[in-house]
């Protein structure tokens, strides 16, 4: 259910507390990324964290437990893409009534696991009137540059999506409708990327090395998520094209997130195509620029609707 | 609620998972200690994931949202503490309804981080119809022997407490019962046992360095917990006492968790309390030895009674 940015206490509540704390070390992040950065060793070593709740995050009567598993563990790996990382150790805390099918759910969770070629190091498991699966992940930066922040895009960055969107949105309006998707029109995709989607971890590390001033991850929509770069970088955007997946609206393209595709700035549009082609990935999408009014924030000439999820804190 | 051991189905999830899955490379551990020992970089790391959920773990009438927060870290750094770690890096992922004074909640969350030395680096935000906190964990061993597991007392062992047992039950029976605890009898520390517990970081790392050969913390009760080592390390225990802290009763003790304090084996107890007195640490108390037997649980020539806090999956 999207909600307008402007009333979500959310980010308002962590950027509170955000200043109220110490802040980290030269070199590391804290609170705000995708994921925290920490030096730990011989490099940096990312840290994340990411609830999944039934109710809140997935509707039972449309999906398994092994699908809120499964999404549960993209939806947190995903935060390791967008720093340009590789998914290494995975701890889950799985919560939920007495009845609950925890081999089913468990299932799930192992399977994304072992999807995104990381290991379930850990957990804990609890009773709760709700199912609840909260995933942290480790990620690793195996090489240079660093690893790819929010802030860092300057104007005259050329902004890439790493694929279409609003597949899983219109996978989710799919199931929601009772039918079938139209697989003409569609194909069988869209329902696979609502319940089984899978973090773009390849294509972060790719722009990493193509030199991506900075990424995010599409949770919560294009809208805001790239508002959230673009704020995070001091600069505004204009896009000249938004790629719709094939049976998704503009609509579930600005504003469905769950597909997890990245979002990213880079100086040289030229090397990112050549990394991407030379990891043998789709190219990404050029979809417009970074601009130096930080309050510009348009789509072909019209300022781009802000919508995206958001979890109602007051 | 403590339920009989034989009850409990969250360590045969966890067992039956933890064959299931793939195992670690050397060197690390992974599902089934009280935290992940994972090789990065330059020595080891610890990573470890606790749910706190209100009416599970926590009785909002009887405790605010801060002392709900306090404890949630607590408990997880605790499991740091019982590998001889230091705690290092904190991810809060919190959930609410709506009406959640989160400030209040985040502000326990953030006096336990700085009460044990570490730092908050990331988290999440969400809606849910319960309060629940999961507190993710990294901890650092910076000096040699590494992380002490479970496994690996050997009989003959001593048997070690890091202070007396039953305070925090003792605490939460007195709010129960609405009156001030008998502060001529208990001292005020009861309750404050209960609302604030404090990880023995300092305990853990030195009985680690006193050449501890297996140690967990005592978060289910001596009974169980002590089980849990036993069983991992292939040894009995003969037991011949049981430190009852000032008001509190011999099954609070054995049954009661919450203190957080840590049960050790150690080959050579007076390196133990020399270490401990080194550091300044109040000696920890010699409880008893490990035995060859496996199947010995004895206390003062009897069966030691099994109880403890499970989460009841079924």
């Amino acid at each position: 259910m999207p909600v307008p940015n402007s009333a979500g206490a959310e980010f308002a509540v962590i950027d509170r507390w955000r200043r109220r704390l110490p802040g980290p070390p030269a070199g590391e992040t804290w609170i705000g990324d995708d994921a925290a950065v920490l030096l730990l060793g011989d490099g940096p070593v990312l840290l994340t964290t990411d609830m999944s709740i039934a109710g809140v995050h997935a509707d039972l009567t449309l999906m398994g437990l092994d699908d809120l598993g499964w999404r549960a563990v993209a939806a947190a790996v995903s935060d390791i893409a967008a720093m340009g990382g590789r998914a290494a150790h995975v701890l889950a805390a799985v919560a939920g009534p007495p009845s609950t099918d925890l081999d089913t759910l468990l299932g799930g969770i192992s399977a994304a696991v072992a999807a995104h070629r990381c290991a379930l190091v850990g957990g804990d498991l609890s009773n709760a009137a709700d199912v609840v699966v909260v995933v942290s992940v480790t990620g690793l930066v195996d090489d240079t540059p660093g690893p790819v922040r929010r802030r860092g895009a300057r104007s005259g960055d050329e902004l890439f999506v790493t694929g279409p969107l609003g597949a899983a949105a219109a996978g989710l309006r799919s199931l929601r409708a009772g039918t079938a998707p139209d697989t003409a029109e569609t194909g069988p995709s869209v329902v696979e990327a609502f319940l089984r989607p899978r973090a773009r971890l390849a294509q972060g590390q790719a722009a990493r090395r193509a030199g991506a001033s900075a990424m995010i991850d599409i949770s919560d929509g294009l809208a805001a998520d790239l508002g959230h770069l673009a704020r995070a970088s001091g600069v505004g955007f204009d896009l000249d094209q938004i790629p719709v997946a094939a049976g998704a609206t503009i609509e579930e393209a600005l504003g469905g997130g769950e597909d997890y595709e990245l979002v990213f700035a880079a100086p040289d549009g030229d090397r990112v195509r050549r990394h991407f082609a030379d990891g043998g990935l789709a190219p990404p999408t050029a979809i417009g620029r970074c601009t130096a009014d930080q309050n510009r924030r348009q789509w072909d000439g019209e300022p781009l609707p802000t919508v995206g999820w958001q979890h109602g804190w007051s």
